[in-house]
């Protein structure tokens, strides 16, 4: 009784649009990798060539934030100079040079009978994209699925609608510019919130899957509404663990990296767990590297004992900081770490610090997060870092895509399977 | 308004098993491989020791179902027989010695900062099977999910429901023998309807994927409802197609085989396309050896200028028959075939029947299918037949499983990252 009446208009124009990105799937998934990297190249070109509007339309948004008072943060992810946005042109042609994954060959096997089978990866389909102010997000989510061969509806925020339209038009144009469907890029033209509820619900079976990128109340939303299914991780509650057996000097530097490199990105250290046999030595000497760096420590009893901190709730275990704040937990040993990892973790992101190599593969075998390093630093939870060239998001769902999700990841495959006539018996 | 009444007892219960299914995961998860095999080498051994207690609860379902007067068919699916439950035993057998793919380590890389990486094999988690009348499905799938490192819960039909609850008990009991926690494997102890319905929601995030074993009512049922994956096939609407390069004999031997074989199976041809090049001189050919073999056939109107037969309506294309009916169309040449399976295909399983390896390729590079074959039976298309051992179903859903659904592709993967201190600049 409480749903909205519907808008039927708006249903229209959005299930016109996902057919059309339907229809076209077939000619970016066909076409050969050169056209698609000729596109990519065009794409960049376009946006260069289109500077000039594409940065008077994100001036026009940036206004609009100013008028209505968004915060100076907002307003630096929403704005786009010069410089910035050769950078995103600059990415465009960085995916134009990643290797094509279309029609690569996973593994191949010949049968008894003779049949010989081939698994070939073959484009995801349809993608749908809903971000938030970051202009930039269009065009590196739009080349990226089309590196993959995938089509693509990009679904901007109201805030950046201005710029996204704009840098939606170079996309296309470098798409026709290729020879390759206008509409392989759709861009949502409507502010409408409505649209990105009818995206969620798959616009008619026209999208195969959805991505997320932005703050954690978008991706919420995303998951929780979504009736197709969703690339993303809602947070990174990663952990860096010391172990008894570990270096004092790789604990002290793993752990600052960890957490203070950058405070705001998803592999940031959020909880630090330390065994109880070394507390008493190295964590007032991490403590300080810490404090020294700015960062805020919340213990537990036993972490306060030995070093002087702010108290930890129960909610700090489950606390997503994104900021320059660290809880930090005293465990009995290895299994009480993977313990608490498993009650309060994110099962996105986790690290070991140890010179004992039993313990290091019992906790990469064990601890069941997208991403467990042993002796490294959690901020390596990236795309461009595992060599992937670009990554539109961190998955940590089950299904199908995993950790960095980038043009690999936004493939599906098909069995090619030939033989010489056999039939079954 | 409509909505029922919620059965908060049931779903207290239901939330209940999904909890205890998801506790036992890392059990298994984390048991060695020889530990998963002993529980199926235990579970197969128990089905052979319980075999009197099966055979009467199945008997108990079976007098029923005759008291309800099922068809024979339906009451030949419910059925087990001392040979049917040692096939069963055996089969349990045959899954224990498939290779486990857990741990298996799936590809490695090197980065310039020395920082080593691997994809690794681990356990989807939690699998909801949903299936009708066949009781061996418990034991089959059960297995395999085991197999893969998975957790299971299994709701079968209420016309199976004694038969299912002693197979059930013979489950959880080796997996006891093996020391695995006997929750890993849940048989829902209810017939209600509404607990498809809570499995179908995902049980509070306890199940992380549905495989629906049964009719297509069932399938479409829980497609349309899940909320969490679903590795299926709603319909396999699988082509034949004879090119003009096709080898006469291959042609004839192929469409047979792929329509008569079996045509209850899903890998059954249900339509014939073949060149108009070809038409007149094959096409009576392989009618005659069809109609022989005891099949029917329906023809758009230049087959039936050729041959006689049944006028095929639009209905027709779009039909699984999953009998011996046949759907023939001529076709102007490999595009035109290729369209045809585009607009009406279910993207499960196609032939192609041609000497010419340019257009084999073609077609096994651009049709969009799960499997595609290039002079072989459609009736391939069977996880056996690909080597994977066993299956528990094929799916033609674009997401994680594609095609034949084995142990490995009940696994999901993460990565283990090595290091000697690596902080991310």
């Amino acid at each position: 009784m409480n749903a909205p009446a519907p808008n039927l208009a708006l249903e229209a124009q959005m299930l016109d649009l996902g057919a059309r990105a339907r229809a076209a799937a077939a000619s970016v998934r066909d076409a050969s990798p050169a056209t698609r990297t000729a596109a990519l190249t065009a794409i960049a070109k376009r946006l260069r060539e289109n500077a000039a509007e594409i940065l008077a339309a994100n001036a026009e948004d940036v206004a609009r934030g100013k008028a209505e008072n968004m915060t100076a943060a907002f307003l630096d992810r929403l704005t786009l100079t010069p410089e910035r946005l050769e950078d995103v042109a600059r990415a465009v042609d960085e995916t134009a040079a990643l290797p094509d994954p279309i029609g690569a060959v996973i593994e191949t096997w010949t049968r008894p009978n003779g049949l010989k089978f081939e698994r070939v990866r073959t484009p995801l389909g349809v993608i749908g994209v809903i971000f938030e102010s970051r202009p930039n997000v269009a065009a590196d989510a739009g080349a990226l699925c089309l590196r993959a061969g995938n089509t693509v509806i990009l679904r901007g925020g109201t805030d950046s609608a201005k710029s996204v339209a704009v840098i939606g038009r170079a996309l296309r144009a470098g798409l026709a510019d290729a020879g390759l469907p206008e509409d392989a890029i759709q861009i949502v033209p409507t502010t409408d919130r409505a649209a990105v509820g009818l995206m969620l619900r798959g616009l008619g079976g026209a999208i195969d899957v959805i991505v997320p990128r932005g703050g954690k109340s978008l991706v919420a939303r995303v998951q929780d509404e979504a009736r197709v299914p969703v690339f993303a991780h809602l947070e990174g509650i990663c952990h860096t663990y010391v172990h008894a057996g570990a270096d004092p000097a790789k604990a002290i530097a793993l752990t600052l990296n960890g957490k203070m490199r950058r405070v705001g990105v998803c592999g940031s250290t959020e909880t630090l767990l330390i065994d109880r046999a070394v507390a008493p030595t190295l964590l007032p000497q991490i403590a300080a590297k810490l404090t020294e760096a700015g960062c805020e420590l919340r213990g537990d009893a036993e972490a306060r004992a030995i070093t002087a901190m702010v108290e930890a709730t129960e909610d700090d275990w489950r606390t997503e900081y994104l900021a320059p704040i660290l809880s930090v937990r005293v465990v009995a040993n290895i299994d009480d770490a993977m313990a608490h990892i498993a009650t309060y973790g994110s099962s996105h992101t986790e690290t070991i610090i140890t010179e004992d190599a039993a313990a290091a593969e019992k906790f990469l075998a064990n601890v069941d997060s997208a991403i467990v390093l042993h002796n490294a630093s959690t901020q390596y939870a990236d795309g461009g870092e595992f060599g992937f060239g670009g990554e539109i998001g961190i998955a940590t769902g089950r299904m199908h895509a995993r950790g960095p999700v980038g043009a690999e990841q936004l493939t599906t495959f098909k069995y090619k399977v030939r033989g010489n006539g056999q039939t079954r018996p």
